[in-house]
């Protein structure tokens, strides 16, 4: 009877796609799990096991048979075995990587030395490398040997006897070729790398921008060390629109609906904790306008408004100049061209917003001289608040901070603090028209 | 002479990869360009002028001569020939159709009746088809005379005689497999395939999940249109990571730092002039507390601190939400989690920061109510905005309204106006406290 379950569970099983088996197998208890596990080969547990996100796998991995679980490993892409293996604790990636076959045990150690998020910590060992003396012919013959286990095999990396990468043929070409055609004939020489120190985030735009489904990586001599594939890309963009997202947002680091609320408050109390002290400078900046505040006290009930706004623009013009940083290589002039966009293009908001503003106080309060004071800060604030929306981002770059770091709640408390001083400054000036 | 120059520019030219060529040519000035188009064929132009982002294509394709212009787009894949001709006005369209080769005409009005942002308007009609009933030999022939003109051939798409997909092949394990098995036994029927309508959001999705290549796009009795590569999908990520991010920040279309300040300025001002009433809304409820105001004046220093605070953590749960929604699909038993995790990290982190604030208030003014009203203000109205944060973008996905339009700046709109009623309401209620 177990056998028949067991044939039963395969066949219904495998005949998924490894990414359903993969959700399938996460909605389970771990009881049936471990039951998963007899039933299938390690090289089909691999299969979906990938599929599985990595913040999600480390219990998956430890509740294993220790030596069914080297085997798991052993049968993934040496990439994402490396991702998995920098999940877990020191100890277990030894006590692992001591129970595998010595072959995948070295490549996996050599990836693990590479630095996190540069192209030799997302490249894969398993490409397909072909001699430029042999034909089409055999290299044919040798892909046919080669596919099972290969990454990829759309791209063939051609290398001299030296292991140093001289060419790139694509399989599309391999195929309409004719057989006796030799493959230093056939490659493309102008072949693009990426060196293995490479940041991962230029990696994906380098790919990007020349739609390239696989990139080879080499070291400072240019031997051949590994492939990244496309996919791999998807993931890092994956990561960094995360990332910036979440800094826009203020929160330290990538902030996940799977955490639990300890750990969300963890990563967001650094921020809150810093805008709460900004925020008693701003109070204490007005707290030296006391006189101007208690002469004329309806000026307190436009500080959330003149706050809020500056705000809202600087946030506006920071979103821009960050996904503009992060995208595009801005050259000097580029800077500079943006900047002055912004500069009028906070005139020009601030024109609109602050005639609009001065003509609702001045319709609500029946004081045009307290329109015009709302409507001018309102003014004011727009044009320096959209500047500094600019300006911080771009100076940061400059200083090689990333300017995604200038996150919105940062920029809303900077601008919240000038616009304070540039309505009670206006507002202590202009007191002999007010009521 | 001028023999010799086209020779030696051809020779560079065309030994830069297509991107390459695309920079190079965009730097360029119109007489320089025009040369560059008698100089190349129009299958070599076109190669390059897919590389050009489309908001930059529209002067390049209506300087060259119509029938090359044509000609030009004729020898592109579809799905880029229907973006570009979606950026031309309607007649240029219609004269540049009529001056193409008919097939191309008709494969490129078919694809133009998709709606935008469906699985339609982004697949291509290049793909490679099969009949089931073939063998890997004659399949591969066939291969040979078709990989110069598909967009991929790394996936064969398996029909039957009314052009139903029933299969699909790898080329892959078509290199493995022996010469005289037949397609129908080595192809995998369970095929994945999105319908021609479906979202191009959804279809990105599903690429990704399952690390397709490519995919197949059907009609609803599942005959086989076209295919959409992973290309495609890149730009589909790209531009849906862009839009949630302006949304975020609060600015209504996505705004490029290339665009002219007049641009700028009309996609910032809608949500401005909207904020600047919500803002308004905010005025006039403080204003409601106005004999609580001037009995205690010291309350309006708080101001900013307190709706800052509140803005910021809004924000922060919001991207998380709005982040979570639109890439995991929740359950509905996982939303209830997420708001409940929301209200506990609202909970913790306004302990925390209304302690913290507390102390520092009673510090500064030496008033311990004060103190205790502003903490207490700050505890409240932390845990109110990290819900409203959470509960605005599920409920907005509850009735399918995209939950990226609830933007930071909204958020915090409407967490500015609770967080004044809750100050207030609290100074108001123990106004005798204070002094």
């Amino acid at each position: 009877i177990d056998n028949d379950e067991m044939e039963t569970f395969r066949e219904k099983y495998l005949s998924m796609h490894p990414y359903d088996q993969a959700l399938f197998f996460q909605e389970q208890q771990e009881n049936i799990r471990q039951r998963i596990y007899t039933y299938l080969s390690p090289n089909e547990t691999a299969d979906f096991m990938e599929h599985i996100e990595l913040e999600d796998i480390k219990p998956f991995i430890t509740e294993m048979d220790p030596r069914f679980a080297a085997m798991v490993i052993g049968e993934m892409a040496t990439d994402d075995a490396v991702d998995i293996l920098n999940e877990l604790e020191k100890e277990i990636v030894i006590s692992l990587l001591t129970m595998m076959e010595k072959k995948d045990a070295d490549e996996i150690k050599e990836l693990l030395h590479y630095e996190e998020k540069t192209a030799g910590s997302i490249m894969t060992t398993e490409f397909v490398a072909v001699y430029q003396t042999k034909t089409v012919k055999d290299t044919m013959q040798f892909l046919k040997a080669e596919a099972p286990d290969a990454e990829t095999i759309y791209y063939l990396y051609v290398i001299d006897e030296e292991k140093h990468l001289v060419g790139v043929v694509s399989l599309r070409d391999l195929i309409v070729a004719e057989g006796d055609v030799r493959i230093a004939d056939l490659m493309n020489k102008n072949v693009f790398a990426v060196s293995v120190g490479k940041d991962q985030e230029d990696v994906s735009q380098v790919m990007r921008d020349y739609d390239f489904l696989a990139l080879p990586v080499v070291d400072f001599q240019h031997h051949l060390l590994g492939i990244i594939t496309f996919d791999d890309i998807l993931d890092v963009m994956d990561e960094e629109a995360s990332d910036d997202y979440s800094k826009l947002a203020g929160v330290t680091d990538t902030d996940r609906p799977q955490d639990g609320a300890f750990a969300a408050a963890k990563k967001r109390l650094p921020w809150l904790i810093i805008l709460s002290f900004l925020g008693m400078l701003t109070a204490s900046l007005i707290n030296q306008f006391e006189n101007t505040l208690s002469e004329v006290a309806v000026l307190a009930i436009f500080i959330p408004l003149i706050a809020g706004m500056s705000g809202n623009t600087g946030t506006q013009s920071l979103a821009v100049a960050v996904r503009g940083l992060a995208t595009g290589s801005f050259s000097q002039q580029g800077k500079l061209k943006l900047i002055l966009r912004e500069a009028t293009t906070g005139l020009i908001t601030g024109i609109v917003c602050g005639a609009v503003i001065t003509g609702v106080v001045y319709l609500w309060q029946s004081d045009i001289f307290l329109g015009l004071l709302v409507g001018l800060s309102i003014m004011t604030t727009l044009i320096v608040a959209t500047l500094a929306g600019t300006l911080v981002p771009v100076f940061m770059h400059k200083f090689n901070i990333d300017p995604a770091v200038a996150s919105g709640p940062f920029i809303t408390t900077i601008n919240d603090i000038i616009s304070i001083l540039i309505y009670f400054g206006l507002a202590t000036t202009f007191m002999q028209f007010l009521k």
